[in-house]
């Protein structure tokens, strides 16, 4: 009987590492996520601001996996009714796989933001705003919605009252909803790029420099959500349950709302415009991810299209809503993306529901708690984002100076450039004045930029109405 | 006794998740090495047809699985010999695992094509051939080759009367030589670029526009691709084994034949002209990869160094000859890394087999069964893909207008451009008009391409002999 | 009991098989590396050399792996004790794994030294180091420190004289101070790059040609580096016991110093120059996972803290030394990157030691072994690439020539061009003379910048010093 009892221990400890391979490498990939936001909002900022995109995301990384380490995830216990708990006073150091686990999709939800504010914003108050998300903002959202104890939980005021809890899988509106709210708020206190809008509120396109890497990043995340949906199931449940069921099914759904939200964003791209619009198919092919995030584990494959086709098609529209109606510059689309691509999935779910999955709930009370969740979510995060980038604003600290924008970030806030060889940019100086001479780049072409430069930082006064002034908008 | 029972159950649960942990993994990397083929055919292009590709590539997966989920698997097993078994009727959803992991690898050979054709199909035929591909033209493939019931499977017509089943590990002709060929034919009937060839036949080179994305493609392809050859093996076998040498043995040969596939290329560059071309190393490295992937369970180190070298080595002297002698504009050169490497990996089986793989088969009939899956294979991808691509083009709807062509298909077919800051494409409009005013992107040098442009789409009468019309080709 | 005894061979077997999984797929992350060492090498190259940095990369993996398996693994086991037993010989099939798994790490020691010495090396002097360094210089190195019976380990001549074996978990001094430190003796006997130093010592700054691939090739590694350092624990113990509390660990401090790392290096930039310097960032945070490297299982959470930010902060300090003091032209900074980071996360390790950890160790004597295996392993680094690149350069092998350096090693070398529709190279011909006309290419620009090449290469000899030539340095 002795052998029999340690053979029973191996069978749990098995499943544990089983487990925790899992996890392990599914945090790898959502850490890779990060490579892939930097190349999307690279490729869709001007070269002029690539550095400092590029910046945003290394710092996103660093400085919030840090705050999250010292505070962020005892915020989150704290909401979620377990108290207290910051990581580093865990006593087992295997639980730092689940932090770490929870940390690559904190993060997620802090890198969205920086996409909606590139190009003017300075590079302290993102950095200040960055912190203040991963060490309170997110963990609120997230020990909200993650704890059984926690505000809409089934065991939460709001979840106990409705008598079902939100129901998030992946984060859907925790982590890419919040970022997206968070980024058209934080893009709407900023203002715009100048030049980005017109007196009679019309819009100019500022093009992205790089499709090539904005499709590549688009492509790096869809391998990394892969980690995001599925590794968010354990490979066996607390119970010792197998759950090769529900592994099937989030794999599934996710690639059939991906290919349903690149289709359904080219179509409408298509219809309106006759032409296959490559960056639509690209953000489209997210937005289908995001609708899918919340409710990977719940819907049908029928859902799964129906969700990743609107989520898709929604795109173009609300891009076109946030830019033309509410005229707020927000550079790499991270709301249609994130934002109300989440917000529609999640809300989607009693519609699209699997029956097995429904069991006797209510479809209203389903809906009430999506509802109530996604409500309280964005409220949340309008404010504090609001709040925290309107004191940077009145402060003067929160967009770079007009001189600044237009020479670029990566001058002004990296004293770098990101091409130095190539485009108008070429005969800047890297590092305040040191002749560059290793036989070259001193040229007819690029000492001519360099008086375009110097006269008006590339910047034409006949093109951008000098009366619009973003501290004069009227919000 | 029970508790007994209960610990063997266990045992093959265990067994089973391993296995699933391992498949679900292998699944994302071999999703991954679509983000490969975007950057190496992106990188093989010209600037003007950068987001062409691009968008072809999101399509070519969100499209692919779309209708590999709805019809190609279910005539895959059908022609396994298993009835029409379509992916959205599955009654387990832990088998949309399963699906998914084949449908990584159909994505895979649909994504080939893309690079054959570049810069001269129109949209609209490039997705009707891929639908076809995905949802019969691959399935037939795969189900011959791949099932015991299939044509070529041990108990299939072909395979019944050789005595020994066609033997294809991971796709080196199922998918490569599938997707290479398929990839040759479209080009054939599509007919070149203009410029390509002259009229005397001689061929001009048309420069990819990066060399850094066509490398950085070619290590994201060898990294899934480890996935693709490892990947095929699963932990465990259906009989419980552990299959720990067999894991092994891909692992060793698949980096020696990526690794000799490479030196083989490069020396036959070098041997050729003195220099080692970049692009030779690196699609010797990925036809290296493609020869041993038929067969990297069944053979020794000896013939890994063989496959992987000869792969490499024929690599710039098959490309040479379908440009010099079948003037063929096999733009990203899929038929010499996919096609001829593939089928070379395949034939060499009996020569390089590992006697304890071959056992008391005759390496004749090993030949044989390997041979008649290859003509088979051939037979159906260049009849199928003919017909279709053929029937496009006597609808007029197979390439763009010759103006198209020279403007570039990243304006023509998606309205974007993919460096709007760069290059020659400097000033042209994204989206049909609205100016680009936020801050420098108006400067003389762009204006000044805006000029070259306007007076012909960038494209030289004096260079390129009007006379020459693809559809006067004669074949 | 017959059936126990089954259930017992199972429990052993689903243990190895965890671990087989586990390490395969740590492998295939380790082997991405190879991408991320790409891009970050081209991108801190010029645009003129990123061919030949990407070539050097691919032929790294191809001769590295092949000479290892050939030669390397064999001088390591010898070195560590146990005869030469090289790859090709093993008898199960299933050690192939294992082979595979330290050839990713010995690849990554061979890569880091191309990014040293670009722009000016050979590529025959080049490959012929690589050979040698995959054949004999590492597998010394990681004989001596990670076997029991190798010259540092318990049981060898300096280790059982200490009484406390050298202790480098993953690598940190085996393969990243290594490889740092061969890089630096390179780039020292080839000298800088013509134009890289004044005749008063003062340096001048050649950025690299795109940060956005820099950037990109350093979160590649950072997601490798998961690979690199979790995968460097098992999870299971040879002894069985699953190593949750050393893999979550490992987990924590290797994100706590890359995070940390990113910020001092950072927070140094900002304090010298007022702006956060986006190279510096990225370097840094690779700097704080070499620092890390070594110790990754023995610290505690604020020593991963410490190490990170030292090794981050010592970055610019050291870049700044070895060039404006020791005048060596370290192209991609991979001394300051990997080899003093290495160092000093491998030398602290007594002052951050978990007490755990320490036992009753003296950290006295722990010192003295780090010390120990950091001067004997950096001797013989320093003595076999100085001895080897000093032949080179006697036999007129190691440098390329003037003219070759100046037009660019992308054409004399390989020719090819990397970018041949952008910036001045934009006129080049890749294949030796054919015209190319697809209708476009040919354009006033790009005839222009033909003619700045075809008078001088793009070289200006009004800038570089003509009297400066790299032989008659004195060292």
């Amino acid at each position: 009987m002795l052998e029999l009892t340690a053979l029973q221990t191996d069978t749990q400890t098995l499943i544990d590492a089983i487990n925790m391979t899992w996890v392990l490498i599914v945090t790898f990939l959502i850490f890779f996520m990060h490579a892939g936001f930097a190349m999307l909002e690279a490729g869709q900022v001007r070269s002029k601001n690539v550095s400092n995109q590029l910046t945003k995301n290394l710092l996103t990384w660093s400085i919030g996996v840090t705050v999250f380490f010292l505070i962020g995830a005892g915020v989150d216990s704290l909401v979620g009714g377990g108290g207290f708990s910051p990581a580093f006073g865990y006593e087992a150091p295997a639980d730092w796989v689940g932090w770490l686990y929870g940390a690559v999709f904190a993060m997620t939800a802090a890198t969205i933001v920086s996409g909606a504010v590139a190009g003017r914003a300075k590079l302290r108050a993102y950095v200040g705003y960055t912190f203040l998300l991963a060490a309170v903002i997110y963990p609120v959202v997230s020990g909200m919605a993650w704890y059984d104890a926690g505000l809409l939980g089934i065991d939460g005021a709001v979840g106990s009252a409705i008598g079902v809890a939100f129901d998030d899988f992946a984060g859907g509106t925790v982590v890419h909803a919040m970022g997206g709210i968070a980024g058209l708020t934080a893009a709407w206190v900023l203002g715009p790029r100048i030049g980005r809008f017109n007196d009679d509120g019309s819009a100019n396109v500022i093009p992205g420099h790089s499709m090539t890497f904005a499709v590549l990043g688009t492509l790096m995340l869809a391998f990394g959500w892969y980690g995001f949906n599925v590794g968010t199931s354990a490979i066996f449940s607390p119970e010792n349950a197998f759950l090769a069921d529900q592994l099937g099914r989030v794999a599934m759904t996710t690639t059939i709302a991906m290919a349903c939200g690149a289709m359904g964003a080219g179509a409408v791209a298509w219809a309106k415009t006759g032409k296959v619009d490559t960056l639509y198919v690209a953000n489209g092919l997210l937005a289908g991810l995001v609708g899918i995030t919340a409710i990977p584990h719940a819907t049908s494959w029928g859902g799964a299209f129906v969700v990743g086709g609107v989520c898709g098609a929604q795109l173009p529209v609300v891009f076109s809503f946030v830019e033309k109606r509410l005229n707020i510059d927000d550079v790499c689309a991270v709301f249609p993306v994130h934002g109300s691509a989440g917000v529609i999935g999640t809300l989607m779910l009693p519609l699209v529901v699997a029956p097995s999955y429904l069991g006797s709930t209510s479809r209203v009370d389903m809906f009430l708690a999506q509802f109530a969740g996604v409500a309280i979510i964005a409220t949340w995060t309008v404010v504090t984002t609001g709040l925290i980038w309107g004191a940077f604003r009145a402060l003067g600290q929160a967009r770079v100076s007009r001189t600044h924008e237009q020479e670029g970030l990566d001058v002004s806030e990296h004293g770098v450039e990101t091409y130095p060889e190539f485009g108008d940019e070429g005969a800047a100086v890297a590092d305040g004045g040191t002749v560059r001479t290793d036989g070259g780049l001193a040229n007819e072409e690029s000492q001519t930029s360099s008086e375009l430069r110097s006269d008006g930082g590339l910047f034409d006064e006949d093109f951008v109405p000098a009366e619009r002034d973003m501290d004069e908008r009227s919000d």
